[in-house]
């Protein structure tokens, strides 16, 4: 029997991306998509792409109607999920939360990252960092599910191997990492203007990120100890793709890097360990669920860079929220998600 | 019982295409995919998003392998399915020509436009023009189609209902089109890199191009008249897509154009009257096999303005092809292709 | 001696181009950049290519220190220039609007479309359309000019031989028109977004477009009766460049267009009227105060199509500021602007 | 009196980029302009950007003519001007090769990555690198000057002062840079077609890259030992501009970085250090011939990222080479070269 689904605030990237992928789940029907602001408007007067494929109009979100959903998505701004999570877990309601509201578990540091109280610190230790390759046992059976960000999924996948076997110096990794600009959302901001961010990069809140501590949680637990890697984004004049470049340096240099990922990553639908030398594009992504991923060992004996690429809406937000959905619903973990990347 | 599909000359951007759309075809096989350039290397070294969806190698062409299908593509420049074409239809195949050998009926305009003498005449006659919205029913018997070209298509799907009741002043037609420099193909050229056809735009081969004839062509069938239009085909700073701006005047101004157009295409999967007063965007259909239009009677009372837009390596190339490939070999008209267009 | 300038709301992109521009102009200095917004700011922390080249600070607008100004330039929104223009002329200040406000010279059609009383309607008789290939000698003798808009610039340069001398079809003209995104100007909107109007292309503004009025005014000026021209604007993936493709059917087939048009525009330093065939780039203008121009007579003996290329923000806004501003104030027409196109 | 130039190879990308810069020089006329492929061909009729400005058509390449030049560029492939340079000194001409055949020092490490063998190695002691903020004495009294690789010129300036006073750990130095299409050329390949590169992002040559060697050469020249810094260049989808991301340790973390730099950089005309914390944009600099320079000192208390932005065809090419010729014919530094980026 199909599976009731709930989107909260799908006027944005993730949103529309989640419906796009969705149309073709087998298994859910869309039961409620919610946007305050747009409530009444035919979602796909908002994105034409679904016309034909979505037949629903934007409600106000409320708790009674999605209590109805086997499963929520909130594809909202962080700070929202935080404060419908409990009311739908306790009407048996899943929920996949793809803001941050989960993603850290100290609290405190969350608070002072994201410049807000948290609404249910209670919730954030029960929720699972939705990540598969990490935790695909957890998901199964979570009622809660943090979906990384994006920037954390491409930076992760690349040093896991690495670091789950302490392979490197763990005090100097790097990660310079590029993004395009659909990961700045679907907000009217100046910056983020064609004339702005087009045909031009920078580097951006080189300072800090708030994807830096949610990286340095993840791979401090898959260490052991603490680790503070030094992480630079910067925004690429395009909209879907993030390419990470990853810089480590190797405890000893004998060690077959291209086999150990081969080994890590054989059983995962969604993460492919190119062939050694190879330069992954972020266009072999567009619009599909995997990270792609590529070593080398350049010059310097002990050095080795990792490139990793997804997309950042795709295996970087709604792709793996609805892989996250088929673990936790008990779908297959790749319906919906069987399709090769748009290229060119 | 899978039917065995060929593809001849797999490394161009149709080429690509229709790997990723028949991949997900539950009713075909993928058997042989040539180049005669690339022979020996694996498909998916050339085109990575394929990873994992397409174990194959290019293989040098051979009409004796070819016969072996049930269907081949030609994905290959203009005039090369004409020299194969017959061995390959009198060993029971069914042949698609992506390109232009067997669009126009009138060979000696053909060799005019294409600058060579034509191989097989003969099958001119028999080919049938695959555009289903105007020959479902021949297509569907059809041994030999001819693919149409993608202005060809945005613009004849553009003006069809106007021109088959013939409501229009047929002597003043102006398609002024657009389209993304995926148009031009994998190749090797400078005035198609990015650095070239990028942050800029112009029109193009003003005096002359090979659609005009087809577009002539299929227009004054339709009409039952000769009908000339002018046709401006002008190069986008993007990959995908093509917008039509289609212009005439009307006979008289007395006529529901959006009640005839929805008419003339409620039946049709894959063509999409927009609202009145829409502005249809290629972004909307791209990697999508949809035909979107909109009508608009600006200032001008006897005006009639018409937006169209497709992708042109979908339904303007692999997508049409994979429609006709249903039809012909008895799937239902849109396996395979029911996906929304990837926006953003 | 130095002549005193001020810009009053430069945070536009029309602003920065005009201090782009003056920043080498040898008989001007900058005196006041006004912008209520952002006063206290300086402007190169707003526009990092200044750095070295403004020394300057944004002031909030007053009319005082404007006063002291030998001319200023609004590079405002509309509505905002003819509040105070009758106070600088008063006081012996040259203006030069770059909105819309003085384009019109009918008040009642100029509220309709702008959707405003008109604050200063006795100013807009004396206003010279800055259009100095049409107006040179008035725009000399001015001390008020409506600077053109930059789609009415391109295609008024582009149709003006054929109207001036009525060798056309008046009734039938179409200006199909594509404009890169910074025409929309530095405001913050979803639909500029880089992913929202990059990689993708779409007519807007089909029923009523504002510089529709402003063309048939200039033309039926031309001509000597009402001109009603079709306009259809289109946002092209990039940030510089309108190119105009105009469509007319000649009354007689003998005319040499080509000697018309290089005779008309010999003595104009910012026309350039290209060899028969060509097809002109928006980038061989980007960054430059040109208008290059290619005719065309495809097919149909009496059709005509003109090709027409500005960049927007100069030739159609900062730049044939510039322009007025140098016959205004006495200096040679192409001071600060004789610069070639940035290509690639 | 004017000094007479001539330009090598003037049809790729730094070649046009030259002839924008030079027409309006006052102190030089342009004489020769050679192209083998191209000969006879008009300048403008290749580069419409310069019609009006260029009346000049591309000749046959003659050491005789050259030879009556003042200074002739090399804007060629790498292995040209090592053939002529030795008949144009001999005859008094300067020479400024903007290819890679006098930048390196070790004969034996030139030919291993640029595959050829040397023809005048006895020239490439004598060859001063042309970084005018390193050698600018040198330069002055130069007769033949290596123009330096873009990458090169964006590392090697954000890393200059760290290296000099050797503040930073010199094993460890990781360049992450990324520089868009037009630094590949104008040459027609697959891999920079709009259709590959564009909408995308990869890197490459991660292996091993020309200007790894170069930038090796000058931080160990400065440094007074081997520096092997980890080099991985990005393509950028975009026409202009490199952005260099450069990652160092400090020896120790007391040290005032913003005060070494601007005081390293005070006197330079063309280097601007940003104020602390500035994220340099690359459209900041396009078509201008700066560096623009921040730093940044994130977490970690010894890490130092070096931001570092350029044209690549201007500080990274032909506006570093007019700034050499300006040192080497005696001009001031910045004739020809103060003009703001393009900016949107």
């Amino acid at each position: 029997m199909s599976k009731k689904i709930g989107i909260v605030g799908a006027t944005g990237y993730t949103g529309v991306e989640l419906l796009r992928l969705l149309v073709n789940h087998p298994g859910v029907t869309l039961s409620y998509v919610t946007s305050r602001e747009n409530a009444g408007m035919r979602v796909d007067a908002m994105f034409p792409n679904l016309r034909g494929y979505v037949d629903l109009t934007f409600s106000t979100p409320s708790d009674e109607q999605l209590a109805e959903c086997d499963l929520v998505f909130f594809a909202t701004p962080n700070g929202v999920a935080m404060k419908s999570a409990q009311v739908l877990l306790d009407a048996g309601v899943k929920v996949i939360d793809l803001a941050a509201d989960f993603r850290i578990k100290d609290i405190a540091l969350w608070e002072k990252w994201y410049g807000m109280t948290h609404a249910s610190p209670d919730l954030v230790a029960e929720a699972v960092y939705g990540l598969p390759e990490l935790n695909r046992a957890a998901v199964q059976q979570a009622r809660l599910v943090a979906n990384p960000g994006c920037y954390p999924t491409a930076v992760t996948l690349g040093l896991l191997p690495l670091v789950e076997n302490k392979l490197i110096d763990l005090d100097g990794i790097i990660a310079d990492t590029k993004s395009g600009a659909s990961g700045a959302g679907r907000k009217a901001e100046v910056h983020t203007l064609l004339c702005e961010a087009g045909d031009s990069f920078k580097a951006y809140a080189v300072a800090g990120h708030r994807h830096q501590p949610e990286i340095a949680q993840t791979l401090s637990l898959m260490a052991g100890c603490p680790i503070n890697p030094t992480f630079v984004p910067h925004l690429l004049p395009m909209i879907r793709g993030i390419h990470a470049t990853l810089y480590a340096m190797l405890q000893e240099g004998n060690v077959d890097l291209q086999q150990l990922y081969q080994t890590r990553y054989a059983a995962e639908p969604f993460v492919d360990v190119m062939p050694a030398g190879s330069h992954p594009e972020t266009r072999s992504v567009r619009g599909a669920n995997f990270c792609r991923i590529a070593l080398h060992r350049p010059g310097n004996a002990q050095r080795v860079v990792v490139l990793s690429v997804i997309d950042n809406l795709v295996k970087g937000a709604a792709g793996q929220a609805v892989q996250n959905m088929n673990l936790m619903l008990g779908f297959a973990e790749d319906t919906a998600l069987r399709h090769p990347g748009l290229l060119p």
